[in-house]
């Protein structure tokens, strides 16, 4: 009881720190979204539980925006055929479902309400002022044990069933399947005995609803998800404080505990000391650098129209909020500089999924193989940005509105953010050497717009940045901060250790291990290059040799370029050893001078999945098993680990796709890149982790007739700002 | 006459332009450095030669900065014992060395006059307080067609005359060196009349002096340049008008023309249409983005201190210019935020050589394969900064103090700048999900500290970044921008050619080949993780697999760690396929919980060198054989393509040093790393690069007990500015 009172003490001061900066920060900040707390709303599970934990009053899912906000999303209509469902839309959904016979006196979960989009004619076809494409949801429901997959139509009222085939796997986890997962195993005499059992108090427990991966049968015809759980006693950081070995695994449909497994009896539960992260959990700070600020006196230089369409500099795209892929970017334009149009680069962009195979092949953690987006929800699990340090000053922020699991919308507030960036970078230059002596000294300042979300996957974070640059350049970086997932020990010392490789990771503090694993992040590019027509194309970097009658020269590089036919010709596994690039063209344009107009895709944070191919995780993440694809255009792939991921067998995957093998020459084609990353962990990752990050690269190649940001101004110091200390500092 | 008067006037009108924006800057920027046009100093040769072009009456590189800057260079003295020569030391060079029997009434040029540093133990010895050990300047002379290697020392006087031994190879050329080279062509008839037959006129011409590379008997026992010319009508980006074809040999020595080729009679030369990217050039421009700036209301965080000394944050390292560098950093240490000490991370990281092969072996491009670090000296092209263009506000600027050919030193101002940047970026977060409904969300914003430098070898710029983080990250950054070096072709279309590939490379514009080349840039990373006594360990991740009876995963990763014990165990060839992390430790040192402490170097931007091992220009650039070295430390190793590196026949680089196979274990190590870039061009790149960058990081490992910033702040809105637009905006 004590450590539960200095918990909600902990709270109560943190929530009047939170209280007063949220205070100071709307006197001169962009608008500011802190939520209040909700009521236990009548539709949430969670009320039942709320009485086991300190954290239960607070499913922070649910929050109820402020009035301003709530009156916002509910005037809300769609202006485009890409904008998501709105609230009112979303009510519809409900009250449509409700009334059909396929959900009628039904128990029924809905685990996907979101714009089912317009055929992508229609939506090439669409200009501003023209009437939407008919309007129609796409909805993922779970009703006696079944998961539906559905169209609802607003106008007809129409809900038409379409046929899932013989798929495995299980839909998106609602986030009401997640928290009542983790009360569940509380109903256990048993589970309750053995966390006391391991000293632990029942009031200070946080648990985690783990997806359990697919191994064979034990993982079959029911939906299950694994508990593993932590104390919170003494550290809002209880990830670090792990109960280790003790796994439930839970029906998620009927909450039955199926098993309780205790492999941890003899590992003692980490201590709490230096794991508290929060500012206000500080004894001292350390200021290591005065305030610096990105500022505008001028003020942003992009609009966001509509709500959705964001114009930038030479940039025009449609930019939303989804619950499953995070931040959907579509209808990437830019502005040619001669012709004053705008061209089509990408007609959508988004994380398709996230495979983060943990290495501990032993039984509290061999089934660690998340697939975040397809499991948890990529965007269910991005919060409200910070202002001011999730995004600096002048970022616009923007809302999702989701649904939860009976249908009703609730406003994710400020899951995304645009802000312009300037780190001191140059978009080009040129001196003239003292070899000429010629005085010519030219720079451009490169300033470029960066959409941002933040993605909780219960400890990890995932900072998700699409990045334009005004020369046409699209960078997508992938920032991973955060906390470890970590596994308890007997070792507090790594001299106790016979075998370090045992480990499975690095004893990170006492009784702590990081357990070693790789995150791959598989992007889905539809690129339209200067239309929707596109061809892949390798351009391979080969050793020719000349002859010594030909040059004195022996060796030299070519760049041979060969055109992908079908599917497996974009199969690519990147070798440093035998460079390529990849072109993505419009064959059937070319610049004055007789180029392919193209784009290029960069690779960067190229880490390769090293798993057995015939592992069950591998199968079901064999989107990982090369670093590029190419797949023909096709509505229906766009999720890399198959629609329904969750205990998947890996029947539905790009993997799968492609051995189809279909033409994808002159073709609409889609792109597929996984970033990735192999993770060791170091005690620099503790008790939270500095942002680690990967980027790769849409250039233009080809794509101008020369360099599109020639005739920018350089910086003149009287369009710089004049700047004092805030008074009140 | 008519072209040369029209240039005249563009120039005049582009001085009145930049002195206006020079009268605009100096109202509010930090010190500016504009220099002033130098008279024909005496002991240049250019004078004599300066009838002839457009630009021969400013030989920028000795620049007589202002008054001020003078006085501030003549009364500088050192104050650490890594501080370069000082004006003063200099010219007591030229004065010893003027009264050597060496030097006595012979003709002399001066290649290299810089620091020899004191002994590393002296080094580490000394603090601040204590005399300096003695002071020496180490200098390259050429005197009667032989390269002395000298040490000069100013207590004594005495000049001591090093054995280079038998290494092939000449010193860095002098940008005498370079600019008489560019003239020497003009001496002959023959090729004056090749050129007018090219239709260019004589008073046009801009020429470069190209080294020669080594091929054999061609490019031995005589020191040469290859000069090849363009035409400066009607553009400042005379780069784009090649004379295709036409090579002049000249003899660095005697300037005497040794070959003339012309093999591009039928080649025109392009067009200077769209290819001038001067901004007074422009008929009109685009500004796509409002003004944005850090800005910093308390002023930056960093000091340096004593001319050299940057603090910031928590990091401490001693920065100066370098000749052939172009930047070092030494002494390069982290405050550990538990003891309060300053911790050794590196003693001396610097930019060892370039490797620049272009891929086409024609008769006026096989050569191409330039070390522009011992070739053209880094530092020595590295051209005075931008304010506000090449550094944001706040930035401090650094002068290099170099010895011209004669020994006489000048400044080149603004040479390195230092800034702090923040593009918006979050060094650790974490906000908890709805899944636990924690009201948590704990953001901290990145800041960094950068050091930058320029230089423009001729056509191309090489942007070299060194940026601190407050985890104790340092990443090593290089951006490419500039111009091309193009290839005059009697092609105007793609469909006009053949075989594409013969093109080597890619037809930009009219008439305008970019070929085909790649850049490596090796740098010298002398680590001292903690001190010196440090080892290499490759940290293997390996497929490994698991018994059905044991998991029922099948196969997952683990870290093995393998220590090497000589150089050649740490020739590592980075395969993405076969994963490692690269660490340097200090295996006598644990941290608490018992793991080595160490960093890791982080590759990034890697590309292979593919040429042929035995080609002659890949012995010469065989340190960029494999991606990474390890060799014992050693004073005299500190080129990677050797201390001569002119027409050198590859017989003293990293390779050679390398193949040794020296014991590395438990020593005091350099850790060498070659960033790559394959560049095919393509349209964007004409007529100048938007900046294409790459970097690796070095980064702790187990080095801090934890995350070294867990105690930061977050920003709070009243830290900061309050600005508003400059009311002459």
């Amino acid at each position: 009881m004590d450590a539960r009172s200095v918990l909600r003490h902990s709270f109560y001061l943190f929530s009047a720190v939170l209280l007063t900066l949220f205070t100071l920060s709307i006197l001169s900040s962009p608008p500011s979204h802190k939520a209040e707390l909700p009521d236990c709303a009548p539709h949430s599970s969670l009320c039942h539980a709320s009485k086991n934990s300190i954290y239960s009053k607070r499913p922070a899912f649910l929050q109820t925006p402020t009035e301003h906000i709530r009156r916002r999303h509910s005037a809300a209509v769609p202006l485009h055929p890409l904008d998501p469902l709105t609230v009112t839309e979303m009510n519809r959904v409900k009250e449509i479902i409700q009334k059909h016979e396929l959900f009628i006196n039904k128990a029924y979960s809905l685990h996907s309400v979101v714009l089912e989009e317009p055929e992508k004619q229609a939506v090439l076809r669409w200009r501003k002022g023209n009437p939407l494409p008919p309007r129609k949801a796409a909805v993922v429901a779970r009703i006696g044990g079944a998961s539906l997959v559905l169209t609802v139509d607003f106008g007809s009222g129409e809900v038409v069933r379409h046929e899932t085939g013989q798929a495995s796997g299980y839909p998106t986890m609602t986030v009401e399947d997640m928290t009542s997962a983790t009360w569940a195993p509380l109903a256990s005499a048993d589970f309750n005995r053995t966390v006391v059992a391991r000293g632990v108090d029942l009031s200070d427990l946080a648990c985690l609803p783990l997806s359990t991966g697919w191994f064979g049968k034990n993982e079959e015809n029911r939906r299950l998800v694994k508990v593993q759980c932590y104390t919170t006693e003494g550290t809002a950081n209880f990830y670090m404080r792990p109960i280790e070995g003790l796994t439930v695994v839970v029906d998620l449909d009927s909450h039955e505990i199926l098993e309780i497994t205790e492999k941890g009896k003899d590992i003692p539960i980490p201590n709490a000391a230096n794991t508290d992260y929060r500012f206000t959990a500080q004894n001292s700070y350390q200021r290591l650098v005065n305030p610096i600020s990105l500022e505008q006196p001028k003020g942003p230089s992009f609009t966001v129209e509509d709500n959705h369409l964001v114009k930038w500099a030479n940039w025009e795209f449609h930019l939303k909020p989804d619950p499953r892929a995070g931040v959907i970017i579509s209808r990437a334009m830019v502005r040619d500089p001669w012709t004053g149009d705008m061209r089509d680069v990408m007609y959508k962009g988004l994380t398709s999924e996230l495979f983060v195979p943990y290495m501990d092949p032993t039984d509290a953690w061999y089934f660690k193989t998340y697939m975040d987006a397809g499991e948890y929800g990529f965007g269910l699990q991005a919060m409200p940005l910070d202002p001011l340090n999730d995004c600096p000053r002048n970022a616009h922020y923007m809302d999702g509105v989701f649904a939860a699991a009976d249908g009703t919308p609730y406003v994710r507030s400020s899951m995304v953010c645009v802000f312009e960036s300037y780190a001191g970078d140059i978009a080009w230059r040129h001196a003239e050497s003292p070899i000429t002596g010629m005085e010519i000294r030219e720079v451009r300042p490169k300033v470029t717009l960066v959409v941002r979300m933040a993605a909780s996957v219960a400890n990890y974070d995932y900072i998700v940045d699409w990045e334009f640059q005004t020369d046409g350049l699209i960078r997508i970086k992938v920032g991973l901060s955060g906390i470890l997932m970590v596994k308890g020990s007997t070792y507090s010392n790594t001299n106790q250790v016979n075998n370090e490789e045992d480990l499975y990771g690095t004893l990170l503090s006492e009784n702590v291990i990081g357990v070693i694993h790789d995150h791959f992040i598989t992007f889905y590019l539809d690129m339209d290059v200067d239309g929707a027509n596109n061809s892949f194309v390798k351009v391979n970097l080969q050793r020719e040799y000349a002859s010594p009658a030909e040059s004195p020269r022996m060796s030299y590089l070519k760049a041979l370029r060969k055109v992908a036919k079908t599917e497996k010709d974009a199969q690519v596994k990147i070798n440093i050893h035998d460079p390529s690039e990849f072109h993505i063209v419009n064959p059937t344009k070319k610049t004055k001078v007789g180029n392919p107009i193209g784009y290029k895709l960069v690779p960067g944070g190229t880490a390769v999945n090293l798993l057995d191919p015939n592992d069950p995780p591998q199968q079901r993440g064999a989107f990982t098993n090369n670093q590029i694809w190419v797949t023909p255009y096709n509505a229906s792939e766009q999720w890399a680990g198959g629609e329904f991921v969750s205990q998947s067998h890996g029947d539905d995957t790009l993997q799968m796709w492609s051995n189809r093998d279909r033409g994808i020459e002159k073709k609409d084609i889609v792109v597929w890149y996984t970033l990735g990353f192999h993770h060791v962990p170091c005690q620099e990752d503790f008790p939270i982790m500095p942002t680690v990050s990967s980027s790769f690269d849409l250039k233009p190649v080809n794509f101008f007739e020369s360099n599109p940001i020639l005739n920018i101004p350089p910086n003149f110091v009287n369009d710089l700002p004049v700047c004092k200390a805030d008074a009140s500092a």
